[in-house]
């Protein structure tokens, strides 16, 4: 293996997206206690965070076009090659939404976004995320496939708490008025759509494996997660 | 040029593109209609119309494998194979944006969505993202891109209704309470992400025909669309 081989090529796009996913991972994590916390320091350094994110995002696409028309790739190097686009741009999203609930933070600081028992929801959402990205960094970077039904269970759970958010704002328990509620409609739908680029990331692995796009539903439920938001009876 | 050119397969690429962005236009014109009419019979249609949506895709995913793997495509081929890529993935998602809209408004009826001024603000997104469809549309089907800062410009329109929208639900003058204000606030985020995607098909576009990713933000306003939508004093 030298430095001219396709491989090299394709080891330098790994280690993008791989960093792509913890970039957004980290700016969600700040994103989150910048929520739940009214903390807009912590809001402005990762709505600032946003300069590495896209000189990678660059450089992969970059990087994929020059590949594909120096090196002619066929069968797996095309695969590989076609999914890191795809996960660039998830992964690109993903950080790109952790700065979107950042700005709400911010905007409404020193107002916390998330009254009440609304920021246990926050929390919560936050945790799934992590917990989401986690799985989804150990795919990257192990190609285990069997983490891929984790990874669809881990967005399930995302998917209960945003509706059982949108659930509480509307129903009688919600007592904050509108203001809150329109915040929080907000920043639960970028939460369950970074969940939802998980899923894609780990279709796009599944692919790269097998050849195949899709992965059924997973039959077993995951442990879920430490936190849980409950809505207030 | 026979079946067998590589001009034959691109073609072919460029009308199932052109019919995604067809089928998103017709989806988003009959949500916005079920919405402001409170239609459910509209929203059903919309919601059960992605099949053609998802065959076309799964259709231009592997075409451009196919491309890729036997023709050895380089130069502006090559750019056309992966802007094609993207352009795809962002004309299904403004399909899946559609049916957002229209599952809203399936999931209130009898109820309509948008009380009082906010239906205007309601079929003033609307308008502005068939006229950003429209000259995405035509934008594929000329490549002509001085339409890329047309098309940017009725987003900048599309944005200016997001936040004057939102501005509005958790303004004095709101009287239609949070479940209204949380519908909407989704509402306007679909609309405003269906434009988002007619942008980055723009910038795609120019990337085709130029060899460069970015447009830079044009200096003239177009004629703003025919309705508008202004906050009640």
């Amino acid at each position: 293996m030298t430095r001219n081989t396709i491989e090299h090529d394709l080891r330098r796009i790994d280690d993008i997206l791989l960093r792509l996913c913890e970039l957004a991972d980290e700016a969600m994590l700040g994103a989150t206690q910048a929520l739940a916390e009214a903390d807009v320091t912590t809001a402005q350094r990762v709505i600032d965070g946003d300069r590495e994110t896209s000189a990678l995002h660059r450089e992969l696409d970059n990087l994929v076009m020059y590949v594909m028309a120096r090196r002619s790739p066929v069968a797996t190097d095309l695969r590989r090659l076609l999914a890191a686009l795809r996960v660039g741009a998830d992964a690109e999203r993903m950080n790109g939404l952790s700065r979107h609930v950042a700005k709400v933070a911010r905007r409404r600081y020193p107002r916390c976004v998330a009254p009440g028992s609304s920021r246990d929801a926050v929390l919560s959402m936050g945790e799934v995320a992590a917990h989401g990205a986690a799985l989804t960094r150990e795919l990257l970077a192990t190609r285990d496939v069997r983490l891929v039904g984790q990874i669809i269970a881990v967005d399930d759970e995302m998917d209960r708490l945003h509706r059982t958010l949108l659930a509480y704002l509307i129903g009688p328990d919600w007592e904050h008025g509108v203001e809150p509620a329109v915040d929080l409609t907000l920043v639960a739908r970028f939460y369950e759509r970074y969940g939802d680029h998980t899923v894609t990331i780990a279709h796009q692995v599944h692919f790269i494996v097998t050849g195949e796009y899709r992965e059924p539903r997973p039959r077993v439920v995951i442990v879920p997660p430490r936190k849980q938001f409950l809505m207030p009876r």
